[in-house]
């Protein structure tokens, strides 16, 4: 069976796309139809387009059962049209639990990969990573202001100083026995990318916040592409699938995809050129 | 409506009990019995002799239906009891996907606290101390072996060397304004759980590995009871639900949870009376 990484890089390629589009389903922002038809139709318009989708539990949890009946119908279509599904769930326990968390995860919901926090340390993530097959991201800098509070924090390690998100990196790195760690470095913060690349050398890495966040894109895949020119996955949310509330929601969203998709490829082009 | 904290210092007091029973419901360790069944069996035999009960959600998600239906049940059953519970969901996400999750956890399925990771910072906590009701207990010092790779690495604040887990623990005390913020500090490092008592001062402290786990349960209460000699949540899983296989589980699950009452009650005894 393909990994995750081989099913990435397939859908990267044969869309000649590095866009992945975020599912967070909002009945606040969304037309008034249900959710299973809301993003079953974004993925019918934009599987042709991205290289991954990325669910967020957060929003299909909060809808009961609706919301995990339209998350199997996005794994399920997703898969039909070859794309892999990123499940944005950031849970983790101590080791014993997280193995229920990567079972429901990986083997219920058919989820390819998943975001982990790494603040539990190696047995919390454990459990994820001994599925060789599936993706585990682990989030490094994240997008968000409050990424300031510890990830930016200067940690002694060994008399050197560095920002607690670089010690993550590090950390993984030591942690990628079976070759099937990523990790999450936010588009709001392009020099992090660029620390986080070097030391991660070809892993792949999942950059949040290109869209409503208002990150730096173009400089984010500058910094960030790896020796291939790729092994990014560049997540909008909100921006793509909430571009119309109107009945055309399926094709604005299209619209928003075919324009990140170029904007990426352009920023793309010196990298590739290398 | 009464508050987290105030359940629990009511619950404590009048059940003259500081432990917390956690729920975490493993068919592999199980009498062969529906996951309800076996959970609520146990509440009704322990009702009287704990401060909370916590269900841990990744052993009931991985149940699908069967373990949603039963952490249902257990909130209904506790709560008829007059026992708050909290759901360990350990999950957070940026601010605007945060707040899907605390609506999940507390208006959906009624838990009374919930614990949250630090490591994306002050707006990925933020929606949950939004519930004032509401507590939000904050990973701290976990009790795996993991908690070394991250939270207990120095970090360097203005000059001043401290754990990351110590930084935490004094960022969360300026986040507080609602007053409904705890910290989980395992057993398995007493000394840290009386730096954080240092620091949070009167804040409740969950305190997981004091039974399976084998962390130090005199010492840990000694360091961190407050200045009411309570404060503390200890928590016990495995080794009181799994007590017997047998018919007799509820009952077994009994004599160790009077068990631990009174060791936990003979160790807070020097600080009740200083």
């Amino acid at each position: 069976m393909a990994t995750f990484q081989e099913k990435l890089t397939n859908a990267a390629n044969k869309n000649n796309s590095l866009l992945c589009v975020g599912l967070d389903p909002d009945k606040a922002l969304m037309p008034q139809i249900d959710v299973a038809t809301f993003t079953t139709k974004i993925i019918d318009a934009t599987s042709d387009l991205v290289c991954c989708y990325k669910p967020n539990l957060a929003f299909f949890e909060a809808l009961g059962n609706e919301g995990l009946d339209a998350l199997t119908k996005v794994v399920a279509l997703a898969h039909a049209k070859g794309i892999p599904v990123i499940g944005d769930s950031k849970r983790e326990d101590i080791g014993n639990s997280s193995r229920f968390y990567a079972s429901r995860l990986f083997d219920m919901l058919g989820l390819d990969a998943v975001t982990v926090n790494p603040y539990m340390g190696s047995d919390s993530v454990g459990p994820f990573l001994e599925y060789k097959d599936k993706g585990v991201l682990v989030l490094c800098r994240t997008s968000n202001p409050g990424a300031a509070d510890f990830q930016e924090q200067t940690v002694l390690v060994k008399g050197t100083k560095m920002p607690l998100f670089e010690l993550v990196a590090r950390t993984t790195v030591k942690w990628n026995r079976n070759g099937n760690i990523g990790l999450v470095a936010g588009a709001t913060d392009p020099k992090a990318i660029g620390e986080i690349r070097k030391i991660c050398q070809d892993m792949p890495i999942l950059i949040p916040g290109v869209g409503a966040q208002a990150g730096d894109l173009e400089t984010s895949i500058r910094f960030g592409v790896d020796s291939l020119g790729g092994g990014l996955m560049l997540n909008s949310s909100r921006q793509t699938i909430y571009a119309s509330k109107g009945n055309d929601f399926a094709e604005a969203s299209r619209k928003v995809a075919v324009d990140l998709r170029d904007k990426i490829n352009a920023a793309r082009l010196p990298a590739l050129k290398k």
